[in-house]
């Protein structure tokens, strides 16, 4: 177990750097995490069984012990029955709610204190300075140590994770108490440092966290909590949760949430999000309230523009300049915050060094953001002293800061006058708070601590948006309606605009146009928050991807891209054009050998199971690790041992009476009882935790094979772990056999015909024709979270696709290189005979398969290649 | 041509009476479709070869000929390249804001002239009173009868219509011109009469067929609009846009449509539908500012609430009760207005009655309604002067209607007076006009004219509302609120939440909220909506379906079910319970005589192509149109004419050399030549008209087989067409075949083997395990839009499942009867050798099979039954 360890902690570091690359082969990960199961169960059982020991003492002891199995039966019964969708998400509402509040109190505490302690040292600048710097510096120090030792995915936004999740591959770790508890403090000191770093997206994170959590705590009362699929609809309503939670705005949460995770959203959840995220603004809004925060409920950042004429048509053109730029300023912040990354990345000297000092980055950047937003120094130019939440807030303001370009005429409320600085007027103070806020965000992004970038750029938004309806307020100053009637610009009106487009643009979300809705209030200017953001998210989406599609290309997590709109080549590529022709597959009447070998070729992670070599029919899928215990049985130790045993046995009864000739086959039965006991025993323990990376539509990779059970031929297959060496039992007697004993016997055995009985076999992996559009494929794919699809024709395999193929042809023909395109007229030439629409073969092929049966040959990939064209 | 007459007229009738019933046998429809279709091809071509030759001429005139096509061409470039989604969706956007603004305009001056004689004639009530209840019936009948002739289609809602299509079912009569037109002239009259009756269903069905229509048109310049999938994203994107001109709400429209018409939705089609509707509200709002009817863009019933204090936390449980209370009253209206439908339907006498005189049931219904309404009459005590928009901008006015229960007190603004009658007092107003209303608007709905119940039923939500809201303010004339400061209760505010969570349960939607959020301008009051219409759907999705899914229902639309909300039942109910274990298949090596058989045997629409009878391996599967032009084909009386030219040649020949033995195989080879032309030609010419009843993945279904060609043997699978029988031309020469010969020669010709060559195979037909649980068959069904799944066993073929079936399951393990369910612990007792979640089968199966494939044996359906328990 030691090497193990260490694999482990290597896995940490690359994971705990900046953006940690998800490096590591699926293939090895599921092996190590099925070997670490299988310890960890046997030690659970160990447990188990003492506890249960115990019990039977107290039993003993038990006064009236009937009456308590009965309660406990009744009390079962009544949470199974109760345990239903409804109280669930109750559960997950409140208790998000107080986590949120909690947090948020927490939070403000910290920035209080940093306030007070900068206010009570105004004396001495430099003392102010070392405690305005020093106290991020520590909180972010101990956020980003904390989250590194307990738990380092909980680092970053969570977003993409919970993305690649909802896509349905597992990522274990996200989903853990640790995670939970990391993400959770880690998040709150970062928040409480001052920096430009936002909740939401984490929170999206804690809330599934939460509901995995909760989950698998009901499922402790069994019931209906141990379905997969519906563990994977509450994760999605518990994305809905934490936005809505974290911004009491949740009708925003759960679209917000639904554009950022899903591919295609199942209508019946809807209600589910909608429930559990209208419960937790409910509750999190009520705490305030009761707190006498508020008075009653409202909006967080409530607006008061006037209602009856909210803008004049003619100042459309400003906003819609607002949602163009902003769609230029997200693809911006998005690239720039991907180039941090890979330049801190290729910088190998930089790299090793920060991979060292683990703490000296986050502390750095914080030292360098602070410094610069120190109130007396940069900080008087750009607002420093507000918080987010006190800057979103003035900048939202419904009065106009800047009449005719005079800052004299400035209302002095709440933090507004921060704005306002005696040598420079109020534009250039946004412009230098936009400027360096931009990049400050991008940076502090990359900083690894459980943060969000879409709270800074809301603010950034804002700002920008702010500036434009200042500038309109000093070039219209008694507004542009021509009819009598004098309406004044609103220039909160363009910051909600701003902010809305902004974050739009970062996020590839229209939904923020309805979270900027709830967190004012007001919806009066719906018309031109939703230009803004629907302009905004057309120039981002052309220019780049989303933030958290560029997080996860960073962090290469397993996902499926997005096929980008209006390609209409993606309607020409067809699967047969990027599909895998060399199929692993297995053949029904194959001997072990021909299995080794198969297993020996390559690293997939399932087969094929066709009828022959020749027919090529396909009959199912088999998983790499069911043809491992295959071959593990065969060759395993215990079937050697068994044979020694039966050869002692009949040589013996040949010495006695000299007639053996059943014992062929009574070995035979013997083997097929034992095999029986090879397939996981179903007990009534809490279930097995699932392999760290798996599809959740497939049977658990559990292999019911150990290291020691591998003679001479596995050891190729299976990696040695040496650790386990030593301990080897041997309950059927001495192995007596010598090396080159074993060998002939393995040669004889691998000479035998598989037997496929007890082998889990899918029967129906998806199949695809080779006609099929690269658009549907996709479709496909992303509907039925797909992993791969064998490609056939007419029954017979032809071919295979897997999410790798289709990831570089969705990428390559986007960028029309690293694919090979199929001809440009091939798909007319081949609509001579058939329309364009249908994916229909002819059965031509079917008929030179039939008649070439009767010609044994070997399968060659080029060979259906020639045939298809 | 006559009974193909007939039979569209009684179809016709069918469905314009009520809710026409959904009847009609797919197979049937579509075999007249292609009839019909055949001739029209015909038609066109011939009058496409005249325009041809005249341009022909043209061009022989031509001055410049090659000039112009130069230009054409670059036209075509041009346009194709521009033609992309953005452009669609706003020139669909612009087309329906224009088309809503009209109609919107043709309503109002509709209603203003009925006013207007109703104000002319107070002289004399009686005249008065003829005037009141003439205008609506003469509309409502004109309306019903200009339906009726047009489009009968067009009657109705048109949604759940669009769900059905969005579900994949072509219903092709439904996205026509005709429709069009008959929905948008019929929609303006129903609501120029002032009925209790909706735009917004209609609205989304207008705005699909504007968008088929577009898409029509744009494909005559080619490109990526004859696509079929990209047409379906499209009418999703519609019948946002639908929602969103209707009411200038784009996000609610959005919203609303996904809920409406959606099972499994595309993330990625999200922003086409904000796109398109807001720039479809935004064109809707503009006009309105141009046409001097407001000053700026604003909601359309614009609220005046106070922003600062919107409601107090102890109201909250007035507004749960107003949820709850709506989700009954929602259920109650959904089973009301099914009630009305069915009852007419079952009185046979009044049935046959209604149907003679068509325009009477809509006439009478009228004439009830409108004289309940009569304002010096009965309308006097509910408000009845006021139009559907009057009253619903008086109930949610800002002011308090009655304090402490004095309607003196009554403020005399703009139509609120109406409300107030001398002897009753507000409440007594508001019950009845909330009672009569209600029975009025199911009632009104079932006119057979294009109506929707969203509008009435918000209104009646609205005063139900109000009701409560002035109960409040009569309970506490000062508010609730407790901390000094005085705080009236708003009954506007309830009237707001009323009218969401009213229309929420008897759509069963959430996004009313939105709706009415983007309707009124505030957000104030976002919590006790989204409170109530949460509570609202919990009720009446427990009660009653959806009016959208009762209408499905009463029209028999083939449409799957939802799920309920958890069922758990759902997860243990597998695919081998309900598969029809009797599948119909060909195989691959059968007789056309088999083939014949198994065509006559039932009405599949298409066939399992297994490899052998007792192998069953599925290799694909056959559409049964494809099965009937092989057949057709190889008895057709063209094979039939060849055959005897052959044989007149052939005995020429022996006559002259006394030499034939070749002629077999040419008579063979000629055939095949022959059969590549009866594959549809691929013309430029526009494409043929799609099939009535035709899932959109499948190729066409045109049958090239006229009932000329059909011999004996065919007469009794093709429908005789007695009008064209006798317009037989003979290019081949004489058929002197007698009747018995006839015979002869086609026994001979069905023993003989098919050839599955140029015969269109859907090669990877979709295929389930039997294991596969009825929640996850659902999902897929619903995701990829499936019509039938076959159940396969390791590539062997056990069963069929189809839409019917899985409806059955459905609705029958909501009701727990009608369908045979597996025993209760029979899926505990299969999960002891695999774990409970996987899907596999074991390959005892294969086994049994290989050993059983030595025995030639008829596939029985009671085998694998027994086997696989």
């Amino acid at each position: 177990m030691a090497g193990d360890g260490t694999d482990q902690r290597a896995l940490q570091y690359e994971q705990t750097l900046m953006y940690g690359r998800y490096t590591q082969e699926l293939g090895v990960y599921a092996r190590e995490e099925a070997a670490r199961l299988r310890e960890e169960r046997g030690f659970k059982r160990s447990i188990s069984e003492r506890t249960r020991s115990l019990e039977l003492l107290q039993y003993d002891q038990g006064r009236c012990a009937k009456c308590r199995i009965c309660i406990l039966q009744c009390q079962k019964l009544l949470i199974s029955r109760i345990g239903e969708d409804w109280i669930f998400l109750i559960l997950l509402g409140l208790v998000m709610a107080l986590v949120s509040w909690a947090m948020d109190f927490c939070i403000a505490v910290c920035l209080q204190a940093q306030k007070w302690m900068y206010g009570g040292l105004e004396s001495n600048i430099f003392l102010q300075y070392l405690a305005w710097v020093t106290y991020p510096v520590v909180l972010i120090s101990f956020s980003a140590g904390f989250t590194h030792i307990v738990a380092p995915q909980a680092a970053g936004s969570g977003i993409p994770e919970m993305k690649t999740i909802l896509r349905g591959v597992v990522l274990k770790e996200y989903l853990t108490l640790k995670t939970f508890v990391a993400k959770v403090v880690g998040l709150t000191c970062a928040l409480g440092s001052g920096m430009p770093l936002g909740k939401e997206g984490p929170f999206v994170h804690v809330a599934s966290l939460c509901a995995a959590l909760l989950s698998k705590f009901m499922s402790l009362f069994g019931g209906i909590y141990e379905n997969k699929s519906r563990n994977i609809e509450m994760l999605a309503a518990a994305c809905a949760v934490g936005v809505g939670c974290c911004f009491a705005a949740p009708i925003g949460g759960v679209l917000f949430s639904i554009e950022v995770t899903s591919t295609f959203f199942a209508v019946r959840n809807y209600w589910r999000g909608f429930f559990a995220a209208t419960f937790s603004a409910f509750i999190f809004r009520v705490l305030a309230v009761w707190n006498r925060d508020e008075e009653t409920i409202t909006a967080l950042f409530k607006t008061r523009f006037r209602l009856d004429f909210p803008f004049d048509l003619q100042e459309l053109p400003a906003f819609a300049v607002i949602g163009i730029a902003s769609g230029f300023g997200g693809a911006l912040f998005v690239y720039l915050n991907r180039l941090i990354v890979q330049f801190i990345r290729k910088q190998k000297t930089i790299n090793k060094f920060l991979m060292k000092k683990r703490l000296l980055y986050p502390a750095l950047v914080t030292l360098l953001i602070s410094t610069l937003t120190f109130p007396p120094g940069f900080g008087q130019f750009m607002a420093g002293k507000l918080t987010q939440k006190e800057s979103l807030v003035t900048l939202l303001d419904n009065r106009t800061w800047a009449k005719q370009g005079i800052a004299e005429e400035f209302d002095y409320i709440g933090h507004s006058h921060e704005w306002k600085h005696p040598q420079l007027n109020v534009f250039i103070t946004l412009v230098i708070f936009i400027v360096m806020k931009f990049w400050m965000s991008a940076l502090a992004t990359t900083i690894p601590v459980p943060c969000g970038a879409f709270m800074p750029v809301f603010v950034i938004g804002a700002a920008f948006g702010r500036l434009v309806g200042e500038s309109m307020a000093a070039w219209f100053p008694d507004g542009i309606h021509s009819d009598g009637m004098i309406y004044h610009i609103v220039p909160g009106g363009y910051a909600v605009v701003g902010a809305a487009a902004l974050s739009g643009a970062v996020t590839h979300t229209v939904s923020t146009a309805v979270i900027v809705f709830e967190l004012t209030g007001q919806i009066s200017h719906i018309l031109p928050i939703m230009i803004a953001v629907i302009l905004a998210n057309a120039v981002a989406q052309s220019l780049q991807p989303s933030i958290y599609d560029s997080i996860i290309r960073i962090k290469k997590l397993p996902y499926l891209p997005e096929l980008g709109w209006g390609h209409q080549e993606k309607y020409n590529i067809r699967v047969e054009d990027i599909m895998v022709r060399d199929v692993g597959y297995v053949t029904l009447n194959c001997t072990y050998r021909q299995l080794h070998d198969a297993l020996m070729s390559g690293h997939l992670k399932t087969f094929a199971l066709v009828e022959s070599a020749e027919s090529m029919i396909l009959l199912g899928s088999i998983e790499r690790s069911q043809l491992q215990a295959l071959l593990t049985q065969q060759l395993g130790r215990q079937r050697r041992l068994e044979f020694l045993r039966e050869r002692a046995l009949s040589e013996k009864k040949q010495v006695n009476e000299d007639g053996g000739q059943k014992i062929n086959q009574e070995v035979r039965f013997q083997i097929s009882t034992e095999e029986s006991s090879f397939s996981p025993p179903r007990t009534l323990s809490p279930k097995p935790l699932k392999p760290a990376l798996k599809r959740p539509s497939e049977r658990s990779t559990e292999i019911p094979t150990s290291p020691q059970d591998s003679g001479i031929a596995l050891k190729n297959l299976f990696c040695a772990h040496p650790g386990t060496e030593g301990m080897e039992e041997e309950p059927y007697g001495e192995d007596d056999m010598t090396m080159r004993e074993i060998a002939e016997w393995e040669e004889q055995q691998l000479d035998e015909q598989v037997n496929f009985n007890n082998c889990k076999i899918d029967p129906a992996p998806f199949q695809l024709v080779e006609r099929t559009s690269l658009h549907k494929t996709h479709t496909i794919f992303s509907l039925l979270g797909l992993d791969h699809a064998y490609v056939t024709s007419i029954g017979r395999l032809i071919g295979v696709v897997s999410l790798k193929e289709l990831r570089k042809a969705i990428e390559g023909s986007v960028t029309v290189k690293g694919v090979k395109v199929r001809p440009p007229l091939a798909s007319f030439r081949d609509s001579g005979t058939s329309s364009s629409e249908t994916e229909a073969t002819e059965i031509h092929k079917l008929w030179d398969l039939h008649t070439s049966l009767s010609i044994p040959r070997e399968h060659h990939p080029s060979d259906s290649d020639d045939k298809s064209h």
